[in-house]
This record gives C-alpha cells, structure tokens and sequence, in this order.
C-alpha cells in the first residue's frame, strides 16, 4: 500500500492516532463530487475546521464529506449477515468479476450480491422519501456527468443513498470510513450493480487506506483541485445543521437510542431509577424525555442557564453533579465537552451504577482515569464493562465511554433517510446553481431545500400539508410555497 | 382633552378602528425612554413595522415599546378587588394628593393605595429575579437619569418593573395600554410612592388618549427627537425575540392557559376529547403537549413541513382541517394567520363544538362570518357565546374569536418575571451601551443578557449551574461566563 | 320549623357539629325511593355506617342515598346567574305557583325557570348517556310507581338526572344537600316542570331541615318503614364503588380538577414547580399524573408500600414529609387520612408555599394548629388565605383546608353524567329485581351494570366496541354481552 | 428414559400436542415441595386447571407450580455465553463430579461453574429484596427440612431463588422447563453449589422428560401424595394474581419490553407510527403508554366498555380492528383472545406492516391461515419473518406470533425478584402455617405479605415509607403494619 508512503492523508491520520481508535475513523466520512469540467466545483461539509486538514496527494479536488458531530450520522442500522465460515483470504488479493464483467471494484464476495439486493430493497421500503425523490428527477438527471466519491459506512441504507445519486446522472466510487461497519453482502450488491465501490468488513489500517487510494485514484477520475490546509477552496454546504437532520439525529432519535442503547447492554428497568443526564441540549432533551416517559427520575446538570431554565419548566430537577453522584443509578453524558464524568465522580457513585456517552467522542467520561492498577476490569458483555473497585464495588462501563448509540444500539431507517435525503438534495443544489451563487465558503441548506426535504418524508406518516390561499399569504407575506418560517426560527 | 384634535395617533387610531376593538389597543403598549442630554436616545420595539407609525405631536421622541405579538406579553394576572361601589365621577376631574403632598398622576382613588401596596408585595414574591437585579444594581443606579415614559398594562407585576426602574435611578411616567386592565388599587400604590401614574380600569377612548397625553408631554420632560413616518432613529432592541421569553411567553406559558381558558369558560373534561390545533408553533406545541398529556386526541394542520414532521413525530396526525372538522370536540387556533377557521367549516363543526383562538389578534377565526340573520348569538357566560344554527346545532364560541388566554385565563407571575426582567436589562444595556455600539436599528437581546435573565431565574427553582473548568472552557472555546450557544441555536 | 324541635335527625345533627361546617352536610346527600306496595323497599347507599345513623321521625322509610366519599360527587359544575340583587323576602314566606298553577314546591323564585331550562338542555348535551338512558327506558318505564326522595346538590346535572328518573315513571321530591349549592334557576326549571323541590341558594341551618321535612313528609307518600339506628332494613347498593364511578370520580376528574383548582386560587405556574403530594391512591395518581405531565417535579408520601411502589416505577420519589417540606413549593394531600400536614410542617415550609386538601373532608390538614395568636391570617381571595408567620413567612392555605376541587373548581358534566347514570341504574336494578335477590344488605354494583354504565357512555368519544365471536366466547368462557371481567379485576 | 413408556404426564403432554412448539412447555414450569412429615403438604399454583391434569407415576406428591399466563414469568434475561463448540457429548452420557465429589446432577459441563457463579453473583446484586428476606430469615430456617422440586427456566435469576430457598433450610432438586432456556453455566454453578439440578440448554424432548424424572423420583425422597385427576390434593396459593406480580409482570414490564421487542427485532422509528394494540387490560395500557411517550398513535381494540372507556380518556381511540388496519404501521395483541388478528385482517394490511402478539401463548394471531402456498414466507432476521404476498406486500411477522417479550426481549432482574421473592414468601407461609389455616384450595397471596414483598423492594429504590401514627391508625381503622387496603382494592 503505497499512499500513506507517498503522501499520506495527514490531517486524518494524526487525528486518529490522538483518538487512538480506529473506529474513530467514522468521523472521517465524506463524498466527493469531481466533475470533467472544473467549472463545477462544489462540496458540502459539516466541520470545515478538520475538512480543511483533509488535502489529499492526488491535487486539488472537490469534496463533499459529511463529517458528523451527531452520534447516528451515516450509521449501519443492521447487523451483517456474512457467512462468518468465510474463506480467509483478502479481498485484495482476489480476482473477482461481476455478471457484467466489470472488475472495477474490491469487495469480500461477489456471490453476495443477492442477498445484499434483498437488504436493499427492505431498506428502501423505509426510505421511501429517498426513493420519491429519485422518481422526481430521475427524468432530467440532475448529477449528469457528476462524479461523486464517497467514503461512508457500507450499510443497506448508504446503498439507496449511492444508488440514488447514480440514477439522478452521477457516477460514484465509494470505500468505507470504518473498518468495521461495511455489509459485505450490501457491498456485493453495489458492485454487482456497476458502483465501484472498495469496502469489506474487517479491514485492516492497511486495507482502509488501500481502498480509499482506490476509491480516489483511478484513471479517467480527473482530480482538478487540491484544498491546500487551512484553506476552502471550493464551495461547501453544511448538511449537518440543518433542521431536519438536526432534530432527527438528536432529539427524535437519541429520545429512542437511549432506550435501546441501555437495554440492549444491560437490561436495567427504567422505571424508577434515578438519572443523571450532563447536557440539556438536543441530545439531553430526548434522552431525557424518554427517560421520564419510561418512569425514571431524572437530574439534569447544566452550564447554560437558558437550557437549565428549560430542563426546569420541562420537570427536571438541575443539580451539580455532586449533589446526586452517590445516589443514581445511571449517569449519561451529552455534553459536547470533555471529562464531564471525572475520576472522583467515578469513586463516589454506588454499586451497579451505569456511566455511558451519548454525546460526543469519547472525551465526556475520563475513562483513562479508570487504567489504573488497582481497579479491575471486567468485560461482562460485548460492550459491557465492570470496572471493580477493591472494595467490591462494580461500576458498568458501557462501550468504554464511546457513544453508545454508535456501538450498542442502533439508527431507524427512517433518520438515515432524511440524512441522506439531505445530502442528495444538497448535492443537486450545489451542482446545479446558477455560477457564483457559492463561492468558497461554507453554507447553510437553504431554508427551502430543509422544508424540501421534510416534504418529501410526511407522505411516510400520512400527513396531508394545509397550503396558504393567496389571501393568507398575502397576509403573512409568504410565498405559498414557501419558506415558511425566518432563519433564525427556533423550531 | 386635546390630542386628537390637534394631532392625533395616525397609525395607532387607525390600527383601532380596524382592529374594532378598543381592547386592541394593548398592542401599542410601550416604553419610552427620555433623557436631558440627547446623547442617550434608545428605544427597543418588538414590532418595527408598527413602531414607525407612532410619530407623536410633540416632537422627536425616543420610545422604548414592547408592542406584543405574543399573547402572554404584560397581562395582568389578577382580578381587580376594586370596590363597585365606587363613585362615579371621573378621576379626570377629581383632585387628590399623595401623602407627600403630590398630585403628579391621576388613579381612581389614591385611598386604595394600602391594598395596591399589599398586591405589588404578593407579586414581588413571585418576581424574585427582578428584585435580585434591583438589588445587585441599585448600588450604582445603571439608569441614573433615565427618564422612562410607559404605557403597558398596570398591574401588580408591572408595578413591580417601575419600581425596579425606579430603584435604579430611573424616572417614569405610566400610562395604560388598555382600558380595561388597570388595577386601580396598583395604580393608586404606585401614584402614592411616586410614580406619575394615569390611568383607571374603564377609561373612555377619550381617557385613554389624555392619560397617554398627560405621561408623554410633561413640562421638565424634554422632548428631544421624532420618529418620521418609516424611519426608525432610534436604536432599539427587539425584546420579544428574545429565548427566554419567547420559550415562557409560548411554549411553557400556553401549556398551561389553554387548560386553564378552556375550564374557566367551559368546564370541559380533557380526557377523551377530540381536538385539533391549528398550527404547530411554539404556541401549539405548548397546547397540544398539554392536551395530550391530559389525555385529549389532538390532530394538527401545518403549513410548514418542518413543522409537520415535528408534529408527526410528536405523535399526532397531521390533517387539513377538512378532514376532522365533523369529528373533533374543540377546535384550537395558534397560527398568526387569518381565517383559518371559516364559516364552512363553522357550518360543519358538530354540535357543542368549542372554538377558540390562541394564536394572534382577533382574525384567525372568520367571526364575522357568523354576524349573519340565521344565526342565533347567545351569551352564556362572561366570554362564552352559544352560536346556534337554524337546525339547533350549537356551536361554543370562546372570547368571540380574540386571543383566549388574554381574555379568560391568567397569566403565570413568574412569566411576567420573565418578560420584566428582560425590559429592564434591555433598558440597562441601551442607556449604557459605549456611544456606538447601537445604531438606528433594532437589535436582538445580545445571548449573554438572555442567559443573564435564565440565570436570575433559576434560584426560584432551586437550580444549580455547573460551571466551565478552566480546561473546559479551553476545550469548548468558550469564555467560562458565557454566552454558551451560537447566536443560531434553536433550543 | 318544627322538625328540630319534634325529632331531629340526630345522626346527621351529630356528625354536623364534629364537622363544624353545614357544606359537610353534603355528605347526607341521598335519595329514596317510597313505593306504595311495601313489597318494593330498595336503597342504595355509599357508605352504611352513616347511613345507619339515619332515622327519621316520620317513620320507617326505604331511603337511596347517595353519600359520597369522594370529592366530586354531585357537584356542581356551574356558577349560579341568579339576579344578585334578588329580593331578600324568604322563599319560605312567598306564595308562588308554576304555570299549571302547582304550588307544591319552595323555590327562590319561579320566574327564573326559563333561564335554568336553558341550563338543563345545556347540561344534556353533555349527559347523552343518561338520555340515552332515558330514551330506551321510557318506553316500558321501569321505575312506574316508584316515589323516589332525593336530597342533594341541585344544579344542572341533578336536574337532567331527576327528569330522567320522572321519565322512566317515576315520581320525585327533592331537597338540597348543601346551604349553598342549589342554583335557584335549575330549581324553578323543576318546579315549573312539576318536581317537588324544595330549596334555594343560602338557607340558613333551619331553613335546610325544613326543606328536608317539607320534601320527606308528604301527604300521599305512604311513608312504610323506618331503619332503626344501626341496622339496615332495605336492600342497598353501593354506587361509589363501581369501578366507571371510583375512576372518574377520582383519577380521570382529579387529574384535571388538582390543576384547575390551584390555578383559579393562585395562577401558579406549574412548570419547575415542587410538589409533595400525600398519598398515592387514585386521586393522588390523578394528581401527580397531571403535575407532572406539566412540568411539576413531584415527590410522594405513602404508607402502604405497594403503592409506594407503584410510585417508584411511575417515576416519583417516595419520601417522609419531613424530607423534602423545607423545599417544597406546593403541599397536596390526598389521603383520607388525619392530621396529614401537622402544625410543625406547616412551620418548617417556606415562604409562599401553597398547601391544599384534594383528599377527604376538612381533617387532613391540621387547620385547627394555626388558629393562634401569634399567626396572622389574610384573606386575599375567595378560597385563599394568606397565613402569616411572625417572621413574615405566608403560608397560602387553600379552601381552608378543605376539599380543593369542591371548593375551588368545577366538575365537569362528563363525570356527572357517569354518576347520574350509575345511580339511575342503580334504582332500576333495585325496583325491578325479583322478590329475593337483593336481602337488607348493601350490594356492589353488579359488573354488568358497571359495563352498561360505560358502553353508554362510549358514544361521546366515537369510540367502537368490538365483539366477540361464538369462538372467541367460548374460547375465554365468556357471555358475549358480558361481564367481560371477574369482580377482582383491578382494572 | 422410561417414564414416557410407563406413565406418561398426560395433561402435559397432550397440551404439548396442541401446542405445537416444545417452547409452550414453559408453561408447565412448577415447584414442588416434598416433606418426610405428611403432615406438611404444601403448593402453590397458578392456574389450577391446569395444575389438576399433573399427576406423575410416583404416586401422590405436593407440587408448587408456577405456571405462567404472564408474559415475562421466569424467563431469562440474559444470553448464554457458552463456549459453542463445546463437545456434542449428551451430558446423559457424561460422568461429571462436583468440587466436593457429588454426582447428584447432570449438566452440561460442570467445569463452567464459576463463570455461572458470577453470573449469579450478579444477579443477586439486583435482586436485593430476595437477597434481603435471606439474610433476614436464614437464621430461624423456616424451610427447615422443606424439600422442594423446580420445574424452571433455570438462570442465573432462578438460582438465586434456589439458592435462598436452601439457605432457609430447604433442599432442592431442579430441572428445566423450557428445552431452550437453560444458561449452562449457571446449572453448572448450582450443581457446584449441591443442588441437584438436571438441565442443559438444547434438550431433546426425551431428555426433556427424563430430566423431570430424575429430579422427581430419587431415593429418600419420599413422594407421598398424588393428586387424581381433576382433583386438588394439597393447598395451594396463586402466586400469579398478586397484586405486585400482575403490576409488574403485566404493566410495567410490558411498559418496557414493547420497546425492546419491536427495537431488537425491526429497529422501527416509533416516532410517528400508526399502531393499533388490541386489549387495553393491563398489558395493552403498558404498551400504549410507553408507545405513546416515544410519539406513536395508538389506536385500542377493546371488547370491554370498562376498559374501553378507560382507553378514551388516557387518550387513545377506541375503534374495531377493520377501520384501521389498513393504515397501521404495527398491530399488536394484548387480548389472551385468539383468532383477533385474522388472514383477512393480514390480508389488508398495508406493506411492511409489523404484526406482533404481547397477549398469551400463540393463538392471538391466526399464523395458521399464513401457511398457504401464495404466501411467500422469509426469514430476514432470527425471530422476523416476512411474509410477502403475490403483489410483494410483505408483512412482518414477529416470533412467529408468539409471545414477542418472552422470544425478542429480555425481562428485567428487577421483575424477576419480585417474582421470586413472592414465591418465596408463598413458600414459607404454606410450609410454616399452622394445620388447618390451608385446606385442599387455591389461596390467594395474603395482601399483608403482597405488602411485605412490595416493602422489600423499596430499598432499591431509595424509597421511604411514612408510618402511622397511632391517632390515624385508629381513625382509619387500620393495624399500622397493614394490610392497608381492602381486598378489592383495585391499585
């Protein structure tokens, strides 16, 4: 594998070392449109503070990543299906064929390919705005003579997303940005279906730059533009604050990802147990909304006294967390911040006290703290851990501070839906805008685009929009159509 | 009196006749703030559009108004005690003198004094926030030759914002913004410690405009500048806008008034009822998390998508109102928009149908409509009409269409602590702002002042703030005393 | 008056004076039913150990009575409109006659019928199950001869179920159970409709047994029996009871009654609130249901660890008063109990603090301990006393401490109609049951007669019963009619 | 293994028949308790219909069973972790002694004991009430010379059950009730421990019965009674319909494992779902509270109007299966009915319908008439079928319709303990009653030790019970220590 040689991706690469998990890599997902003509340069991102350290050796090029901050982002809803009895030998070193003869691709089996389809299918039965979507422009192919390359997980649901953007004109290459996460049999789908896509699951360090390589480097893919560090040099569209995503990935979904995180690991009862959420932001909010529905008592600590205002008028008690650390039975983290759950706290809480993240990173709980001699640790479960003080005491670790609805639980179809759906409509826009509408910066969805995109999903709950007559929105000063609501709406 | 002939209100007279209700006029109550050197000229406003049609006789002036698009926004909470027996005769040509000996105002009756005390006592419990910052300030009297001309609602909790001016070094003058809602035994408190204070629950049009009169055009007062006709020349700052209130005076406030309106007018039980909001805003979020809670069926109408997925995944059917106008027990308008309850579907609502109006002014609902011969028109109770239809079908019209809980329920002290608090600091920052920092414009509350309102607030919850380690901060880029969101967060 | 005189009725005397307060006479709200053949004896009582303490001087005599334990039984839901500045002549000394020139009845005044009609027909739009009732039944009228006395609160809602009663063939003489709940124009609306009534809106002590004497002893009501002190001589039934009754009455009604009640006396805002509330029974699960459901942090006490436990898992601390009385906001007992909030709580709350009974009678308060010199009381509004401590501390004392929701809200007609109809059954069943099935005892509502009671009601709500099938019914061993439950079912 | 040969269980197996899936045996779980002294004869049951048809070939013996109508009773919460290549060995054919050379056992592999002993040890940490009555009652042995016979899903739940049962003096001899269920390592553990126990996981039917045997007929237990067929022989006590179990097993459990089940298995959004559950018994009011917290609409089927009416006013429309199953997303049966959803009702199901049965055993929908050669059955997930009609409509069908907590779900230690705890306590009340208190019937659980049970689990919830004071003991006319409700109270 010749590129970290040559010239490595090195923003990328020192992040990981400083997260010292390759898992981490997730944060690192992106697509990339490059187009023939370099007139079409366009990108969306969701932090251009590390989009900016992501040059690559092959020159300039047009990057649309999606770098999440929100804990769902982009993430496999299902479990694989892989023969675990598979033969041991690498993709890289096979020589495979699709039913067309192309073998532009580099998956674990091929012969996977039907099974994969079938996952497909199922999950465009819950993307069906996805599919509405693609029905809609598919005729005027939007992203004809896009090239598009992607470096996301492999689910099922990227899969719909990928097949999405090819049939609205564009062509794609995808590789993975985790090692793990890639459903072979979903893969062996896409590359059946002509994607040239360079993932399995269980690749090695070595591997996921091999692909990545692959996936970028390939003739005909003409790279026209190298972003130099620090600097945007293409237009970009900032997907993960939009509404729609916003609300989905955190409030809507981490309301039921806590739930499922925290049975699935440790079947505890919620009713009646005392909880401590650290962070009353989105995040906070839906864990702790579910957390009350379900019957537990639930303490909030905040640094914002808007959001402390809030948790109040919403019923919940705002402490230190001192007041309550010896008394809960679970503590979660949404904070954004770091060692919010410290050592001493860590001393201080009861037997069978649960600690997980829901928040960000893995920064919130000070786990390394707990790497010390004399505390034992005890894997109970997959991502299950006892960490033994010497007095007996067990405190359950849950994916070793790690958000816990990446690892242990998983992302409804639907929420990958309208991040998906979001990302292609945002691929559309910035593909298609009039020259000089984006410059190089960084942009908001457009207000419409966002109200676009919740349309397109009401259909799936039934839901039938009043419309404006002429005279109310005359009244109200408002296209019919809208935008409907001011920038700075808070929703 | 004088003003209207020589020179009336143009905009705000005509505003009245449209609005056909002298009630109305609470949408023009505001504050103004003069002072001797015409350095200082600051003004916030909720509402420009409105703000620029209120040029006065007397020259240049700078206001500071709180028009309300809200319907929570300086209600008064209490019932007057004031004795029916009371004389008729005008106040206007009553003489009376405080104990000291001035006659700088005009109340009802300054003997009510004592019992108006008693009431501003009760309220001052509730608005510990506002005495905290009286107390914090009063020291270095931030508004130390202030001269602040109002014209709100006068009750006990506004009473409670004078006099914290007051207690700051401000000098006011009071006028009512409405006829009606004057608590004369506040009044008279306030006239006897001092505060130029005019008006009296039941004024005439005519009263209303000498009191405003009389608390604008005062000799010493002098009048330094005039807003032209669609020029703002002022700095102001959009108070309304702020988190704080918007959240309290929307989604906490009206969470509680819609159950509170509906019982005191109609004594319905929630448990089983159909209903439909129209409008899921922050007002409708707040009535329909209400009425779910307490077991009522809710169905929703949206114009927005965003909105409507919200609503979806709240758990309530998204309908246009068509399709649920037959079925549903009450009918609930939050919109800000007009005739979204019409005649024909007025005509098919089914019999003991209730229909309010929570959202904005009086034209959600086409009550005029209704003004036609085959209808019956029957009072049944203070702000409750049975409509009757040819066929007997009833329908329960509350507050004849305006806003439900202005007219039949309280507004929460606490809520009034709120929007208080935040007029003064606005007060405070616009009269100590560096030369420069605002300009003729309107300018939102700065997030700082908002979080510094929560923060007064929270001790009245026993809450407790955790705070930013120095390293956290670092971590977060954040200055350890806030603000803690970007400008563009949504809460 | 002679009754007092001649034969008190020393029971009730008796528990009048403990109770120190004539509203407590509601608690001897009954109704008897008088055949003129002695073969038909029926009663149906709440609660026999009171009833037992019923005799009369006018011999023995088969009484239906309905006592409530519960707090909102045959309350009335509306205020009276009668004309305030009535003559103050005693309807006792007035000779008035209704339009079929009948002057069998004690009226305030006749007049006023046409307005309380209008009530009653408002009332049946909400009571359509009792006319449901009615409409069925009166074809065959199965209380045909029956001669029924009733005593209780005369509002609206006990008019619709005295016309219901007239129109299954009965005949009715009515009095009130309360000095000050009669709304004089419901009582001219049933006199002019030929009902003996007998009562008006503020007897005195006397005037309230003369009602009663006018309204038991009667020429032509063969009075044939009179229950001997301690025992019971006719078959009774137990309407309180029944499952439809005890869960209105006490979860669905208080559920919403705890949050009208409080903020009619106080406008406090619940969201943020603290709230201990004693007892977890159905009024206290009513109660804490809706405090938190609207943002309420709310914490129990019990005695019974099974409903302690049922607490926990609904998501409330369970705590001895003493831990949290410092902290608390607003104190709500629900108990049955005495001496729940002692003097030496009520010293250690803070101030403002908002203590009220949502329980049982006037005991659970310990009201009689701040009846001392050293406490200052206020009355600041109907209902609502400020007590005050030396230090300046105001506790805010609800109704005196007596029932919140008697006193302080309104009963919606819903929860009327459930009673109404239970009792109307209740009498039908009693009338019309073979010799034998019923002995001098008091019976539980048969569950069939409970479903009945709510499959009339299920209309109001559009909701659809589904039937069993042959299969299905003999599959669960059931009747396909019912009952669907065995009697311990816990619902 | 002889014992089918010579004297079959013939209740059992004929049920098992009907059956149709081993899994069903569960419901024949039992205990048994043997005593040398005849004169104590004890059992416990839940449902004695069944019990009655138990006779085995050793004669007459007294058996406590726990045949489970719940959902969740006795059911492991946890997965096994063992080893999965373990050698395929019959531990029939095994020889296998414990540490202290007893081979009075036959588990899998006795070498897992101590991996099970931490799997116990970790369950008595939220087992705590049970862990309590040992450490309370292990001193006095009030099973002293007790022997008792488990017929159990044996976990790491049940052994801390048994293992108390010893440590108050009984003996014990164990087999499973569930070929499937048996955690190996835990057997293994208590066969370490000296229990005679007699499991695996992964039985054979023939094993099945030979387990039974073994731990039914062994020499110096001495069985001495038979119950006839149709015929109650000893005492027993129906542990089942205690007012803690059914809460628990039934609402709260339920409250929980909806989620769970329908998470694991689909990974559904419930935000926004149209879901219909059939019943609203205590089971159907746990799924639709929690289903309805997370923002689903749920619509009840009921057959009861008690019920029904409780339905509306918590919220929920009640209508017939037919007028919504064409727009549900999941339809769930909560009815112990059968045939409720039917193959028309499947047939109109809309595409990707989740059907699932939460209610009793495997009759509630009707998976028989699935079984046709137009319908296309897929497996797609373990538990998940799809069921794909000609035109490709696929409905999903959870654990094939049986019972989804007990196939898709785990059930929550806490549950488990309040189960165990309770028949614990039945056991000792039967085994120490003085003669004659029991005779030859079904009890139920005394409310007092109902109460106890609850009091025991308060700990694990910081919850602290108020005492009465002797003044209110004696107005409520209640003993202080309880019982403090009337038996037909309904919680």
């Amino acid at each position: 594998m010749s590129m970290p040689d040559a010239m490595p991706l090195p923003g990328v690469g020192e992040e990981l070392k400083q997260a010292k998990e390759i898992e981490d890599a997730e944060k690192y997902s992106f697509m990339a449109t490059v187009t023939k003509a370099p007139k079409k340069q366009i990108q969306f991102a969701d932090d251009m503070q590390e989009f900016t350290k992501f040059p690559t050796k092959t020159g300039r090029r047009s990057l649309s990543r999606s770098i999440s901050q929100s804990s769902t982002d982009s993430y496999s809803s299902a479990a694989s299906y892989t023969d675990s009895s598979d033969d041991e030998v690498s993709p890289r070193e096979k020589q495979q064929t699709n039913s067309k003869g192309s073998s532009n691709f580099c998956v674990k089996n091929i012969k996977q390919a039907e099974f994969g389809r079938r996952e497909i299918e199922i999950a465009e039965q819950d993307m069906s705005a996805l599919i509405s979507l693609r029905k809609r422009a598919q005729g005027e192919k939007p992203l004809a003579g896009a090239k598009i390359v992607g470096c996301t997980h492999i689910t099922a649901q990227t899969a719909v997303l990928i097949e999405t953007l090819c049939a609205l004109g564009a062509q794609c290459r995808w590789s993975a940005c985790n090692i793990y996460s890639t459903q072979n049999e979903v893969a062996a789908a896409l590359a059946e279906a002509g994607v040239a896509v360079f993932a399995w699951k269980g690749e090695s360090e070595d591997d996921f730059w091999w692909c990545i390589d692959r996936c970028v480097n390939m003739d005909g893919w003409q790279a026209n533009m190298l972003s130099k560090a620090g600097k945007l040099c293409v237009p970009a569209m900032n997907v993960n604050d939009s509404v729609t995503k916003q609300k989905f990935d955190n409030l809507y979904c981490c309301r039921e990802s806590i739930l499922d995180g925290l049975k699935r690991t440790t079947d505890v009862m919620f009713g009646g147990k005392q909880v401590v959420v650290c962070g009353y932001g989105e995040v906070g909010k839906g864990c702790c909304a579910a957390l009350k529905a379900l019957g537990a008592i639930v303490y909030i600590t905040e640094i914002d006294p808007i959001c402390a205002l809030q948790a109040c008028m919403d019923g919940f008690r705002v402490v230190k967390l001192n007041e309550v650390i010896r008394q809960v039975d679970v503590v979660i983290t949404c904070t954004g911040n770091k060692n919010v759950v410290t050592r001493e706290h860590l001393d201080r809480m009861k037997n069978s006290c649960i600690v997980c993240n829901m928040g960000h990173s893995n920064t919130e709980i000070d786990v390394t703290s707990l790497r010390t001699p004399e505390l034992t640790w005890e894997r109970v479960r997959s991502q299950v851990d006892h960490v033994i003080w010497p007095d007996g005491k067990r405190v359950v670790l849950l994916a070793e501070g790690r958000l816990l609805n990446l690892s242990c639980s998983t992302v409804p179809t639907f929420v990958l839906s309208i991040t998906a759906t979001t990302q292609a409509l945002a691929l559309i826009e910035l593909y298609n805008a009039p020259e000089g509408r984006y410059k190089q910066d960084v942009y908001l969805l457009p207000k419409k685009m966002d109200e676009y995109v919740a349309s397109l999903h009401l259909p799936s709950f039934d839901a039938h929009l009043t419309e404006l007559t002429d005279d109310q929105a005359k009244y109200l000063g408002l296209n019919k159509n809208g935008p409907f609501k001011p920038n700075y709406y808070r929703y």
